[in-house]
């Protein structure tokens, strides 16, 4: 399909605003941005009168599957929450509910302007299904954790259900699905285990995820056991060698920042997750000022409890200012590549994230009309403090429409619930206990 | 009119969740509650299967006709962002664009389930009138703001205005219209301009309302100027003799919240604008744990920049956990209450924020099988911490369905939309420069 776009009020994922223009697209890919109407035939013309083109959003740590546990578990801190509740939930995972798990999960993120999301998690085969299916893009991985430091990393069957994983769905589904290699945390493993894994990272190519630096509980016990931080801990066992992602980072310190900044590695900021679960505030400013590239993300539904990245970035957006009682702390234009470029960046989809000829052609359209986006003084302040999912009109992912005016275009919702609650319902009766 | 909801699971506003019941209404009011279908016939029956029937929601502190100010002024702390940028632009302000951003600001809310707000601005006839043509309930009042401590009372061209708006408005548009008095703040008035407004209040049995302890400055400097905090002093003036309703509430020390408990004053918590603005976060657990009536607002478009109650109460939901670093800290169901029965409580309106017979019918259906709604294995998380406007199916208020399934049903929204982009673009050409 070729598409072409006009009256085309763009928001750059620099936080530039250009009006008036024309935005080509065939097949995947973005082939021209300008004020004149390009030669040739489109497909179909769309009108963006009353609308603000964007480049899609990024929801870059996440744990697709987990809307099974939304809402189970509640208002308890995150170690009681894991051990008590979701691990022993886990043990009733089966492929079908992981899938089911994940297209819930995908229908949420398109309807909020999602184009690609970063997932960690069990059966990821089937989380690659339901993204090979619906048109989203993804980089998906199974984590590895290792307890015992006797333990050959090549024996974990983590590790091999990882490789396994990455041997057969990196660059699938046109190159929308990535696989990463990852560690859960640092608490759930052990030195060996890190090395061994971002080894192998480093010898096929492949970026790593990580969570770290969580809670204050995470950081102390890590300088105990190891005499560092997470973010020196991983240091040392070349995690960061490879392009990573670490998500969270609440408890960073000077020096983690200079480490992950001078590393490259992207801080994914989940203020959602971290406010719900008690966790803390990430320091954003000393972070950014630091250098370090900041994307967002919604984390799991079990810890959020929507995949709303949106309702993310606004919260991003406000909470700093509260917390550092500076309306100045940050401005509404940072948000903008947070929610964009930056997670395309971490993603390493170096062709995304921007409204540029020869990029992939992932593409918002917001209602600017609505009740809560009129008036619009300063656009960013609009994106930022205003916007929210009602107003996402269309989510575009690889030139293709995924969602438009209310309707899925690349799944059936009815199917996607029913099947979602038949799951719920049959596997998982004891969650109701 | 009369209605009659079938198939209603209802979550009570202290947080109960009662199933398949039957709710009737007649004209204005609840007239049944229960598991037998009443006799009698209806207008209308309304199948509630896949919605959650809760009482309506209360925004109740706002200052609607700012929504011609929203995203104008970003960025800023609140004393230059009040003296630099809204006072001027107040200045522009008639009747007419008041009228106008009001009517934006009531479709705003009640898309989010929104049955009444409590309001403070200038022009409040205009809002009355938005409010008597739309069917939503509001608290409205002229502030009074007094600077000269030589200035009779009497003589405030402010409480002029505030007079003769209780004399004529109060109690119209059958009820719905109630008129309170207030006073800005403390550092807007003088000791004397705030006893006697509260006087005014107590002999014409009309109601308070103040902003309160919003910034440190503020409360310091209230100490500096009364030897007493604001609490304290509106104490002293007589303003907490009559049911008083103090938005913000952020630097309250214990002693004012022993003083707001015991005489019965509410705390309007606005968890957004005071992050935004860089004011802090209100100690919310210490107040509720004092026996403080929490309620909820989003305060004006300009400062938030949503009126979005649901998602003001999302964030109050969360945040308070990752402030004190305890999941525990807050419940979801605490929330209940806050939104619904609190708020009107707060307004005086004692025979509201419940789903009881005798009730007046102030109803809202919540989609509970949309993508971010379901698994639901906990009613109140459910309700606090998934939950968006977009779920929002039917508002209902004084037994009129003011918004259903996307649809105003009070208001014409093209005609709201279009009148408020011509009066801002033709008074408010200087706002873009």
């Amino acid at each position: 399909m070729s598409y072409l776009f006009k009256n085309a009020n763009i928001l750059t994922s620099d936080a530039d605003e250009k009006k008036q223009l024309f935005v080509a697209v065939d097949k995947n890919t973005i082939t021209y941005v300008g004020p004149d109407r390009p030669q040739g035939s489109f497909d179909r013309t769309i009108d963006c009168t009353g609308k603000l083109l964007c480049p899609g959003f990024y929801n870059v740590h996440c744990h697709s599957p987990m809307t099974l546990f939304r809402g189970y578990g509640e208002d308890l801190p995150l170690d009681k929450w894991l051990t008590e509740r979701i691990f022993p939930a886990e043990d009733h995972l089966t492929p079908e509910s992981t899938y089911s798990g994940s297209m819930l999960a995908i229908a949420e993120m398109i309807s909020c302007g999602t184009v690609s999301f970063t997932d960690m998690y069990m059966f990821p085969e089937m989380t690659a299904k339901a993204v090979s299916e619906t048109g989203i893009k993804a980089n998906l991985t199974r984590p590895v954790l290792s307890f015992d430091p006797n333990e050959k990393p090549e024996d974990n069957f983590r590790f091999s259900e990882a490789k396994s994983f990455a041997e057969e769905f990196n660059g699938e589904a046109d190159g929308r699905i990535i696989v990463d290699m990852s560690v859960h945390a640092e608490y759930t493993n052990t030195e060996r285990s890190v090395r061994f894994t971002s080894e192998y990272a480093l010898e096929h190519g492949l970026l790593m995820q990580m969570h770290l630096s969580e809670t204050e509980k995470e950081q102390r016990e890590c300088i105990e056991r190891h005499g560092t931080t997470p973010a020196g801990f991983f240091l040392r066992c070349g995690a960061f060698d490879v392009p990573a992602s670490a998500a969270h980072c609440v408890w960073v310190t000077d020096e983690d920042i200079s480490i992950m900044a001078e590393k490259g590695v992207t801080a994914v900021h989940n203020p959602a997750s971290n406010l719900k679960l008690g966790s803390g505030v990430m320091p954003i400013r000393k972070m950014l000022d630091g250098g370090v590239n900041i994307a967002l993300g919604t984390d799991g539904a079990s810890s959020n409890n929507m995949l709303d990245i949106i309702s993310e970035m606004r919260l991003a957006a406000i909470l700093h200012k509260g917390i550092s009682r500076n309306a100045s702390e940050t401005r509404s234009s940072e948000m903008v590549p947070i929610i964009t470029v930056n997670g395309a960046r971490s993603q390493g989809r170096n062709d995304c994230g921007m409204i540029k000829p020869g990029f992939k052609a992932d593409i918002v359209l917001l209602d600017m009309d609505s009740v809560n986006t009129i008036p619009s003084y300063d656009i960013c302040a609009s994106f930022a403090y205003s916007m929210k999912s009602d107003n996402v009109f269309m989510t575009m992912a690889d030139g293709k429409i995924l969602y438009e005016n209310g309707e899925y275009l690349t799944l059936d919702i009815e199917k996607v619930k029913h099947e979602f609650r038949y799951i719920q319902e049959h596997y998982f009766d004891y969650l109701k206990g």
